[in-house]
């Protein structure tokens, strides 16, 4: 065995032995605590137990390693000598803070003990030491309190109703001199009577005496922080967050210093630039005579840093130049806490400053010019959040919260960021009535199917009671970006009386609601809702972005609209253009598919189509002026017919009339076409297969628009794309039918277009073999949210009702993310990867993409770059973030080593 | 180049270019004529034209191969020789049948063309070198009729019209000498205008002479042949019989020779044993004085070879040295065809003889004891549908074919052989009713669902509307040995007016009604069916089987009952025991089960698991008994909750009131539970994530009964399965509660039970990640019906809607075969070896099985043997068919080659 790790690391005495990039081991905070003792700031000793001791005592059933104890006690000793001080000493005693400190930042999430080492006799040597009695006693007051309520769960509610008690009383005897009574108002006697009282509680809740020896509140304090790990709120956050792969917290035990020792002491937070425009000023504030809890506590309104450039310009030099100091170390903006105890200034902690979209991009954009980072950094710093964040409009943050609080109906999942407000209506037809009456409306629906897609699209926000993130609602609305809020499982919707409910509080259709897609709230009434712009420093950051990466990205779109808004966006092509999202746009357009799919024999299926011919051709000519000569991914249809036709009788016989057929005729063949699992059924190509002339009349329409285009001269370049094909004879038959159409057209036109055929790789057989498919097919466009469904099993429209349980970091945490959000890297991944691994020898030139909703999500993206991928398609208001991200995953992962970890993995 | 291939092989005068083995090149008869020629047999001279010819003449357009036209006059230029006549010369005309043979036989499917040669100036040679003109115009005419009719499409029967018209001319004439007049009795004038006529017909219906030219017909001829193949009759043909991957027909052109020469000649056909029970005695029969074709088409009775003994006693002896000939030479027994031209005897053809079941295991049996072959030749002769044969019910084969069709009603897709017969009923409720007062009944559904599954274990047989091979109807029939037909889609079902009618037809509730699921007819009335019984023989050749195979035959089993009866036929173990199955079987199960389903409470799910346990375990120490030591595969609970509750509003009430809940409470909970695609939803090992109550309380179930089975001297060995595993880690949680619960119930019996904890391998995932899995897991057992449910993305009850069509030989020719019959090899198979591939280096000791349908497939059970399988599971009654076709395997890849072509084909 090699020497047995070290589980503690100090610092202090203007050394350290811990450093920033330890921040996996020590946590942000304790990492930050060592490196900013190394670069000589003021920071007050202490040391830091490992989150690998966090891992462990949860490994083994919540028992500490061997060499823990005795670690601990030498540091604690070492702390001791550096600070001349001991712990408990009833004449000079060492008080130490006790906190929590994780890899990734977890505000307010976890437990912080302070004060600890005060008991009944070093209180007094406190009191002694400060010649303030009644500062070391409110001391030892919030010890026991922070003790009382983290390390032995004695509430804390108790405690403050103790503290009222006794502040109430001594309003009524003081006669309110001004108002209700403060805690710095509170007498020496009065805080003995407190902490007798404190004490006493203390007892009653747990069975045993407050601990006066201050060994045994460390450890009672360290357990707390690591309990606190596994906390109900912790796991909830992380959850919340995507934090996964952390080890636990680390513990920091560190000198106490106090801000609350008179005038000349006081505790603050300072970002070295505004985190909210990202300008370059000195930002914070700080509060007198205070300890850090109570600028949490928001008590006492704060004093900005210029009043203390008045008060107390030495230490604000002292602030400006650690300031410099640390944004230059870091070369990143810092959120500083500090704490000036009698005039001398201590550095706590500092940690990037969580800032907003708008100021990600600035503070970026600007450390380039002033040359503390490269473009590359620059890039690295941008979150997908900060660029959603830019795009969607959201409810005014003027509103006051608890104004929110009010109006707060019911919460659901956020399925589309962003926010909508509108009339709710409940069905498709309504919400495209309403709208063209030019209301806003809501539409509001148990789920949706893709009968509902003009509904939906006419309303300015959707709502659904059942779904997850990737149900019908959630990717259409997705995909054009609309707000939307699925799975709102607390919703009762009666369509037929027109209202919904949650409990007794019922909404009814044409009352107003309003969404935030950002946090799955749905509030009462119409709340007023800002759009931001982009700055110039977008533009500048996007732009260097798009230099780096070498994955291309195109988006999913079906129609011209659609198309102009994703190359505004930056869209290099289309990725997926579905077909039969078109027949859904009018009356017209549905009644001439319903009558294809209805009809009885092969020419009355070839006269339905020859009307829809015209239609298809005119969208096409629509995308292809749109795209102008950038590749357009057409795929053919692809959902079973029976997605076409209506579901209610009512439907059912409005549909018999305008065919001309019998009601029972009608109910019997869409009786005929049901499948009981349609996921799995007469879909994607297999319609072609079935009936080549479908495939005919799209091919023919895709081919004469081209052909069209190009003769007023527009480029073309589209890619006719077969779904889920699973076997190379069945698309070596497709493409012969497809080559076959796309010659006579272009013989007929007098015109010669470039153009490919390819299918999607979306069931496993195609995947497993991908070699064989690969001789046949001009390009491989993963169809990863079918894929994902065959190879797990698993239905998106129904794995909400197990899913979660999966996720569940306590329960199973089988799964760490939603495989439907972010690709299943192990399994769905290795497919992947296998599958490229077969192809390329077949066909080195043969194109890859990736069409699935994980197209737009970045750590999906880093795989598609790592693997090669010629290009991810995604919605078009995911454009940016893909840009981002595969510009990312570049510099991550320069072409060489790319390829090298792919093999790794495989 | 190397040298180009050799088209025509050549036989005759002694010795041939061709043998016995280049079947796949000559065709059987073809093989067989050269093989014949080179023993030294008296065939008739001739060539072959190969398989390959016809492959090439249809992958180039109807092409034929540059070169054939000169080998086929030299060889017939051969043939002149060796024979010494001239085609088409008028005075000694060589006169030539030419005849399909493919590789596989195809009796009845292809063309014959006989007396090729013929023209109006040969003709008159052949009837002076024969001295017999009625006999050269009657074979002319019957050349024409032939030339006519196969190779320009001439309708036959307006031949035979024209012919007709002069018998009954004569008849007319003649008074009715002895009422109809037959061929013979025709006139030379009379066939002389018959010609002129047939010559008027040919010209009228093709627009040109009949061709003079000897060449030109042997060209018509040899195009006719080949497009035979892929007839309509000859692809149905292929598809029902299963037969793939050949490459066309070969052409057999050979010297005719004549048995209609007078009472010296003859033709015939003998088997070198009673193919019905495969006695050791010479069987046949023979016509005098007439051609092959008459035999066919059985106008005239042909005498017994005894009689021939008497009449021509040389030709009798010579017939039988044949015999003894060619079976030593074939080992195997032969069905020979044969000529007597005045005297001489000339063999036409030599095939392995199609016997009955019971001769094919009689003939194996003596033949290993004559010497004749080995055991594992013998083990090799035997086929999957000879075990079936001996095993199902049959109707009475001595009834009238004409009563048989007189009855018939509709047809359907054969899914369990055998046949039933009984009354009427249309729900399962009525079959359970019927059947406890002692009525035999005939279940028809549309199609059935676990529900039913009561109704149809009451059944005898079992009849549904819609649904393939592999529905649940037919899934579960089998796994009974139960006759079912399904698909039959000409049926409409009336369950309110309990009718089922095929357009007029009607059969009412209660009427009889006689199911043959060996051919998926159904008649009308009750036919008497007979039962054949096992002989001497098949015990044999079993145990041969039995010793040489080294894949172990385990079958799948929900009750005891079921477990005994595949003992019996073999098994070695229960490779799948369907938990979900014993919910089913009474009342009081169904309403325990759907309390559990519809609990609102953990507490209340924990409360109605508990009534279920006591019946679990019943079962369990049921199946333990009757396995007695050998190995039971427990899967624990599968279907998705959905399935157990029921559908129609009136079965709801019932619930509601039996549970003491409301009607709107039940609706809206079995509401909820409904799943967009079932298979991919909330089920298998999923319910024990989110339920572990479940697990729990059916690994109680299990290991109770295990332990107080041990406590009496049973021996058990469970090995509990885990379905729709996709992840290792959730695999860990089920496998730590199995153990948890298990070493529980032990401690508590004070009882030691052997026991194995595994999974089954259905979900993709799990095989791409079987590495991983197989750390965890004890055995793995392929569930191939679900594995290629989800690597196919086709769901078993839907895929009737385009497999058809994936398979169709002439649309299509996607899929060979049904891939939920036979396992695809190429896709799934693929996957199925990578995970075996990946596992075996992680825990070589890992016990692998397979469950699915396929396990009972012969080419699947040799997939699972080339692939080191531990085990096949199938229905009890595929039980022998497995054992035999695992011997199969093993005698085809011995061991240490097995592991060889694994490794080429991953």
């Amino acid at each position: 065995m090699a020497k047995r790790k070290r589980f503690v690391y100090f610092f202090g005495g203007g050394k350290a032995e811990g450093k920033a990039t330890m921040k996996e081991l020590l946590g942000g905070k304790g990492a930050g605590l060592a490196e900013m003792t190394n670069i000589g700031l003021p920071v007050p000793a202490g040391f830091t137990i490992t989150t690998e001791v966090c891992e462990l005592y949860f490994k083994n059933n919540r028992k500490y390693p061997p060499g823990l104890k005795e670690e601990i006690e030498r540091n604690l000793k070492k702390l001791e000598n550096v600070v001349g001080k001991r712990l408990g000493d009833p004449e000079n005693p060492l008080l130490v803070s006790v906190r929590s400190g994780a890899a990734r930042s977890m505000p307010g999430m976890m437990e912080t003990i302070l004060n600890l080492g005060l008991n009944d006799k070093s209180v007094e040597g406190l009191a002694v030491k400060t010649s303030n009695r009644r500062f070391a006693l409110d001391a030892y007051r919030r010890f026991i309190t922070m003790y009382g309520s983290t390390a032995l769960g004695v509430p804390r509610e108790r405690f403050e109703e103790e503290f009222d008690d006794i502040k109430e009383r001594r309003t009524r005897v003081r006669l309110k001199k001004r108002g209700r009574i403060v805690d710095t108002d509170v007498s020496e006697a009065e805080l003995e009577e407190l902490i007798a009282r404190y004490k006493q509680l203390f007892k009653a809740h747990t069975g045993q005496d407050f601990p006066q020896n201050p060994l045994m509140q460390l450890w009672g304090a360290i357990r707390a922080v690591f309990e606190s790990w596994m906390s109900d709120r912790a796991l909830t956050y992380r959850k919340v967050e995507g934090i996964t792969g952390l080890k636990g917290t680390a513990v920091n035990i560190m000198q106490m210093v106090f801000g609350n020792m008179g005038e000349n002491s006081g505790t603050g937070v300072c970002f070295t630039r505004d985190p909210n425009t990202g300008e370059n000023i000195f930002y914070g504030d700080i509060l007198m005579n205070a300890q850090g809890e109570d600028v949490v506590a928001g008590i006492r309104t704060p004093i900005h840093l210029n009043d203390l450039k008045d008060r107390m310009p030495g230490v604000y030099r002292q602030l400006v130049d650690v300031r410099k100091k640390l944004e230059r170390h870091y070369r990143d903006m810092q959120d500083i806490e500090f704490t000036i105890e009698e005039g001398t200034l201590y550095i706590l902690q500092t940690r990037a400053g969580k800032r907003s979209p708008q100021a990600a991009f600035r503070i970026a954009v600007d450390m380039v010019r002033e040359r503390l980072v490269t473009r590359n950094e620059a890039i690295m710093r941008i979150s997908a959040k900060d660029i959603e964040g830019l795009f969607y409009p959201i409810i005014d943050p003027l509103i006051p919260k608890d104004e929110l609080r009010k109006k707060l109906f019911a919460t659901g999942i956020a399925a589309v960021p962003g926010a909508a407000t509108g009339h709710v209506v409940f069905t498709a037809q309504d919400a495209e009535k309403w709208a063209s009456d030019g209301k806003d409306v809501i539409l509001v629906r148990k789920e949706t199917s893709p009968e509902d897609v003009g509904g939906m699209h006419a309303a300015k926000g959707i709502l659904t009671a059942t779904g997850g993130k990737t149900s019908h609602a959630a990717v259409v609305a997705r995909g054009w970006g609309k707000c939307c809020i699925v799975g709102c499982e607390d919703l009762h919707i009666d369509t037929d009386k027109k209202t919904m409910s949650v409990g007794d509080a019922v909404i009814k259709e044409g009352e107003k609601i309003t969404l935030n897609g950002t946090t799955g709230e749905i509030f009462k009434d119409e709340l007023p809702l800002i759009r931001p712009t982009q700055s110039e420093e977008y533009n500048t950051l996007m732009r260097w972005a798009d230099r780096v990466r070498t994955l291309r990205v195109r988006t999913n779109v079906d129609t011209p609209y659609d198309a102009e808004n994703a190359i505004k966006l930056g869209a290099e092509g289309i990725g997926l253009c579905r077909t039969e999202h078109m027949f859904f746009d009018t009356e017209e357009r549905r009644l001439a598919i319903q009558r294809m799919i209805l009809a009885e024999s092969q020419e009355a299926r070839k006269n339905a189509l020859e009307a829809l011919l015209p239609m298809q051709r005119y969208d096409f000519i629509g995308i292809f002026n749109a795209m102008d000569g950038k590749p357009v991914t057409i795929r053919l249809l692809d959902p079973p017919l029976h997605e076409f036709l209506p579901h209610t009788e009512t439907d059912q016989k409005h549909l018999a009339k305008a065919l001309g057929l019998s009601f029972n005729e009608v109910k019997r063949k869409i009786e005929r076409l049901k499948e009981a699992n349609p996921m799995l059924g007469h879909r994607g190509c297999r319609l072609c297969i079935t009936y080549p002339e479908i495939l005919h009349m799209q091919v023919r329409a895709i081919m004469e628009a081209a052909c069209e285009c190009k003769k007023i001269g527009t480029k073309v370049y589209p890619e006719i794309m077969h779904p889920l094909v699973m076997d190379r004879k069945e698309l070596e038959i497709l493409a012969r039918e497809t080559r076959k159409v796309a010659e006579e057209v272009m013989k007929e036109k007098g015109v010669k277009v470039k153009y490919l055929v390819g299918t999607m790789i979306e069931v496993p057989r195609a995947a497993i073999l991908s070699d064989q498919i690969a001789e046949v097919a001009e390009f491989f466009s993963f169809g990863t949210n079918d894929l994902t469904q065959m190879t797990l099993a698993m239905s998106r429209d129904d794995a909400g009702r197990f899913l979660t349980d999966y996720m569940d970091e306590k329960k199973s945490a089988i799964l760490k993310q939603d495989p439907f959000q972010s690709l299943d890297q192990e399994g769905v991944g290795r497919l992947i990867r296998q599958a490229i691994k077969l192809a390329k020898p077949v066909k080195k030139e043969i194109k890859i993409g990736i069409c699935g909703e994980h197209g737009g999500d970045p750590p999906s993206i880093e795989f598609c770059h790592v693997n090669r991928f010629d290009y991810v398609s995604c919605s078009p208001f995911r454009v940016p973030v893909a840009r981002l991200a595969a510009a990312q995953a570049a510099i991550r992962w320069p072409q060489k080593t790319a390829r090298k970890k792919a093999k790794r993995k495989t």
